[in-house]
This record gives structure tokens, sequence and C-alpha cells, in this order.
């Protein structure tokens, strides 16, 4: 930290924090819900987040105190976990295939909370209803469709039939939902946020065809959310947008001011060049950060107030900076703000998170931090 | 499990098994671990595994019972599991950068056993040195050297002035080590094994002449461990070994039958092609097969028994394989098992795996596993 100092570069993060650490910074996290519960409200829709993205209990009581409706989750034992402190509403946008394992997990939760599953096919809404038994275990269904993503999902055209061997089976078919995946790249949520909107829109039509009504039509992903326009959807499931992440970043939906979640790493490593610049290492790798990148980021992530520097590198426990020639290179023991690539990865690589304001109160990046408190990841390694 | 036997295609997994699971074939693992073992002692070299890999209790035992002189880890937070374990002959390959945090942890360590640890720098011996305090709360160092993967590790021909600040400061120089992670690749396994050896010697050459004498010379990497050859390194710090995976595989380094860790995962969505193949959904994403996909890989994994399939796609939960025309597509509900690319990411995803022994005692990898026992991912999340 001397060093840091020396070099003009105040110490943002208390000395005290053992790196690598994960780094909420509170003010821009509320602001993060505030803003976009905000725009999805005054469009006339729904705000269901997705709590895969940070698996917190502390983020989403803040979610709905901010008038969330309920919460998303991908497995059930995060919809566990999130029921288990008291969260009723719960819809696992995921086409679950019940085993003997899962049923009476599945079952016990249906009855203690309001919860909604997903299923893309008429095979896996008569499995659920079979291993389920009676009424009360048996979860309300939406009915996925494949907006573009072309991963799971039913096209909009068979939603229909979905729709009846569900109904068939004794199951209430609340709505249909899509994650149109295919909005993360540079230039391509405009199209997705139609693709969104068209799908559900067909897959209505064929269903109020079929004597459906009253249907949930839920978007998803945080480019569409914040793109989405009134009547597309009913509700939106975005994750990633409490936190944004270095993708959000190269994407374009988010500012630099708006990142709340980073990772306090340690230079350990360092090769200078003569026309200054270089490399460093620092003691955070694909462990904490995550290992995505996609094949249109700069990089595995980004440095917090170096803009021109990019993590050209991961290792499990290395992460490798690259500075270019002119730049100021930091120096051993210097601790730099990664800025993750994907943050849905990162709280689930990590038991618990650290909380931090900036003193003062500033509003200052560069303003050192104090630490407010931990939070405990609630939900990490619920894979099933 | 009913679609797979009417298929032909036994249930191996046990239906009380709640999928995505990581599953440890004991008997492999035992092969590996002990082939490995017996041919590192014949080359007159000694192991000591890398237990980053697994970071499991169990497995280390087993290693140190097969002849390893101790272990290697990535961490701080591993190695004090470990030696909380009992181990007490510890390596942190690692350059370390102490703070004010991790020096009493390590002055600790250092105290309750034989410790190592990495430096590759005058600046970071002199800060272990300045941080740790008196002698008995001091670990010897090894020097990291670059040998090709210009990850951390100095020159060979600056070591010698690493280890002369390290000694002026009250260090033990133990001697020189390198991980070789430019072995990873097809055909590039040869040229990283000498490049491994000529830099060992040469910085051994160059701390010989500045007085430093009973070097260890450690050399890293599963791929350069099966191929080093007498005295190109007095020890060898292979992790994947224990397990092996895909990128191994595709490598050429193992044959199927040396795979001892899958991802037993479920199909939840599937879209047949009339020409047959098509695309299946496994319930196993990233969040527990880990994302790494090197350029060369064929893709995000492989699946056992199915040489043709591939994993073209992870996202968090799901898992996008792809079956060619001709071939058959799995059912619903049908587990398969994943072998991942890149298998030191997994045990780190999870808080047990499951071990599990063919019935019978059969060796034919299509037979029915019995589950043994469940093991505890102890040094899971060890970042710090």
């Amino acid at each position: 930290m001397e060093a840091a100092k020396a070099a003009g570069f105040p110490a943002v993060v208390p000395p005290s924090l053992q790196t690598p650490a994960v780094l909420i910074d509170l003010e821009i996290l509320r602001r993060n819900i505030d803003t976009l519960a905000r725009a999805v409200s005054a469009r006339g829709q729904r705000l269901r987040p997705h709590a895969k993205t940070h698996k917190i209990l502390n983020i989403a009581a803040m979610q709905l105190a901010a008038g969330a409706t309920g919460l998303t989750v991908a497995t059930l034992g995060e919809a566990e976990v999130f029921a288990d402190a008291g969260v009723d509403d719960l819809f696992i946008a995921y086409p679950l295939w019940v085993g003997e394992p899962m049923a009476p997990r599945l079952a016990a939760l249906a009855r203690r909370s309001r919860l909604r599953v997903g299923v893309d096919s008429c095979e896996g809404a008569r499995n659920l209803a079979a291993r389920l038994g009676d009424e009360a275990g048996l979860p309300g269904v939406m009915i996925e469709l494949d907006s573009g993503h072309h991963r799971s999902g039913t096209e909009p055209q068979e939603a229909a039939s979905v729709a009846l061997a569900a109904r068939e089976t004794g199951l209430r078919v609340l709505g249909l939902f899509t994650f149109p995946g295919h909005s993360y790249g540079p230039g391509a949520s405009a199209g997705a946020v139609d693709d969104e909107s068209r799908v559900l829109q067909q897959g209505a039509a064929s269903l109020r065809a079929a004597g459906f009504d009253e249907l949930e039509l839920s978007g998803g992903s945080t480019p569409t959310a914040y793109a989405s326009e009134p009547g597309a959807a009913t509700e939106l499931r975005p994750g990633v947008y409490v936190f944004n992440d270095a993708q959000q970043l190269e994407m374009g939906h988010c500012d630099v001011g708006d990142i709340a979640l980073t990772v306090a790493a340690t230079v350990v490593s360092r090769r200078e060049r003569p026309e200054g610049g270089g490399q460093v290492v620092l003691d955070a790798g694909s462990k904490i950060l995550g290992g995505d990148r996609p094949s249109w980021a700069s990089g595995f992530g980004r440095i917090l107030g170096a803009p021109s520097a990019h993590v050209s590198a991961l290792s499990e426990h290395h992460g490798t900076v690259d500075y270019p020639a002119g730049s100021r290179l930091p120096d051993y023991g210097e601790v730099l703000q990664v800025i993750p690539n994907h943050v849905c990865l990162v709280p689930n690589l990590v038991d618990v998170v650290t909380v931090v304001q900036r003193k003062g109160g500033s509003t200052e990046r560069q303003a050192p931090y104090k630490i407010v408190e931990q939070w405990a990841v609630a939900a990490r390694g619920q894979n099933s």
C-alpha cells in the first residue's frame, strides 16, 4: 500500500482486507436496484429478479423492498434457500426433469410457497405431474420458449401442445417464459428485445386459441430488461443488473460508475517494459473471477480506474493484466479492483462478500472504502 | 432411467442420486495415483502432488501413502486446511505477496510445519522477511522461474539475484520451481518438458555459482510429469493426473479408461433431428463443470461412452450436447457422465463428491455403480 500512496494512488481498500476478496459497493448496488425497479414499473411490467446472480439474502430483501413481485432462481436448491428465508413467491426458470430424489423436495416447496417451474416439453410436464402426486404438491408451470438462444425452450407454435399436455395432467399453466441469451454481444440486444417480444406474443396467441388466459409473459436478461418496451412482456427476470460487469460495460449497457461488484486483488508479480507499461500478475484467477470470456470481449475482465488495462489471461489463482506502453505499471503489493466479465459466476465462488462504502459519504470513485459488513452467499453451490 | 434401460443403455448411476453430481471412480483414482507414483519414483524423482486439483483430505492421504514427499498447494488457505489434517510438508507454489492479514497466518504455519513458499522477485523476498519477523516464523523459499508460460516467475539468469536478496534477509533458499503451463496443447508437451528441464538446470547453475547448493529443482504439470526424464528435476508437482480430464484426453496423455472424475447430469431438454442425432440439454453447466475452453479443445467437455458427442455450449446450469447425424440421441431423464475439460475447477464448485465403485468388482465401463461414500471438499473456496 505504501507504494501505491507514493505514486499518488490512494489506498482505496483497507490494508486489513485479505485479497482476493469480493467487494460490493453498497451505494451503487442500491442505486442499480432502485433504477431498474422504477424503469420496469414505469413500463407497467413486473420485476422478478434472477437471484442466481447474487445468491445473497440481503440483496433479495432489497429487491423485494424495491417492488419485486418475487424471485427467479435457477435450481430447486436455490429456491429452498430463499424460501427458508421467507420468500414465498418463487419461479424456478428452468425445465426441471424431476427424478426420484427431487420429487419430495419439490412437492414440499410447492406446499409452502407460491411456486412456479419451467417445462419445455410434453414429456417434462407429464413427468412432473406423475412424480409429484396430489394437487397441493404441484407447482404452477410456465412453458419455456426459444427466442433465439437455441438452448432449452420449445418453438412458439408448439407451446399450446405442451400447455395442453400439462393441463391434462392437472398442472396449472400460468404463462410463458423465454431467456433471450442471444442478447449478449455488442449490438445484439435490440434484435433480442424484438425476438423476445415477438416469441412471447406468438406463444400467447397460440395458448389463447387453445383456451388459456391471464397469461404471464416473462422475459429475461439484463440487456433486454434495460431496453424492453411496454407490452412486450408482463414480467422481467434480469439478474446481472444489481452488480453489472465487464460484459455489460463492453456492450454499452452500463457505465463504470454502475459497477457494484469488483474483486480486490494484489499485485504479486510484474514485468515492466522499458517503454512503460508491461504486465502484472494478480492473486485473483478463475477460481474467484470465473473463466467466462465471450469471443467479443476484450479480455477476462477490466481494471477499475485503468481503462486501457486488460486481463489477458487467467489461471486458477493468477490474473495476468497487460498495461499498454506509456501507462504506469502498478507496483508490488498494490491492490487493484478487477471488474469480472460475467458477475453471476463470482458470488458462487466465495462464502462471503465484503460490503463497502466510500468514507465520508464521498461519491468520488477513488475515495477510500470503509468495510460496512460481510454478507454470506446463502445459496452458493446450490446446483440441484 | 426407464428410457435408458429400454434403449439398451444400463442405468449406470443409481436413481437415488440427485444430479448434477461429481462422481469419483475409486478404482481408477487409485490406479492413477499409484501408476504415476511408481513412474516418478522409477526415474529417481520425488512426487509432491498439487492438491489444488482435488482439495480433498482422503485423496491427499492416498497420495502420501503412495510415496508423495508432501503436498503442493496454491494458497495459504489450502495449506492451512491440509496442515490442520496433519500434513506437515507443504509447498505453496505461488509468489506470495505478504500483506497485513496474511503475515501472522503464514508465520504460524511456518512454525508448525515444514513450509516452503514461492518468490519470484527481490521485492517479494524482502517483503516476506520484513513481514514475518523471527526465524521460526520464516518459511523456506523456492525461486520461481519462467519456463515459457510467461505468467509469474523470473528469468533463470536473474534467479541468483533473487536468491541472494532472499538470503540477505535471513530466508533459507531451498531451490527453484517452474510451472510449464505452455505444455497444455496438442503436441506441446515435448517442447515444454525440454524447456522445464533446461530452465531448471540454467537456474541451478546460476545459483551454484552464487554459493547455493543441495537445490530442489521442482517441475510441474501433468503433461510434463507423464513425460519427464531422470535428472530433469528432483521433484514433480502434477495435479490433474489423479482424475484426468477432457483436456488430457484430447492431448493424448490419457485414455478414457483413466478418467476418474465425471459429472453425472440429467437430460432436461432435447431436439431430435430427422436424420438422427440432434441436441440435448443437461442440468450441468459452468457452475459445476467450470467454463474453461482452450482454443484447441473440441468443446466444453466430452460425454463418457459417446465419443462423437461434444459439449458445444455451457451456461451456468445448462450444458448443450451435440450428437452427430446417425447417432442415438439420449432420452429425457437419462443420466449421462460428462468429462469436464479442466478438472481442477470442478471439486471447487461443490461441497462433497460422490465416490463410486463398479458393482461386483466389474471393470466394465458400463457396469452399474454403487455409491461407496461421500467425501467433503475440505479446501473448497480457499482463495487466499
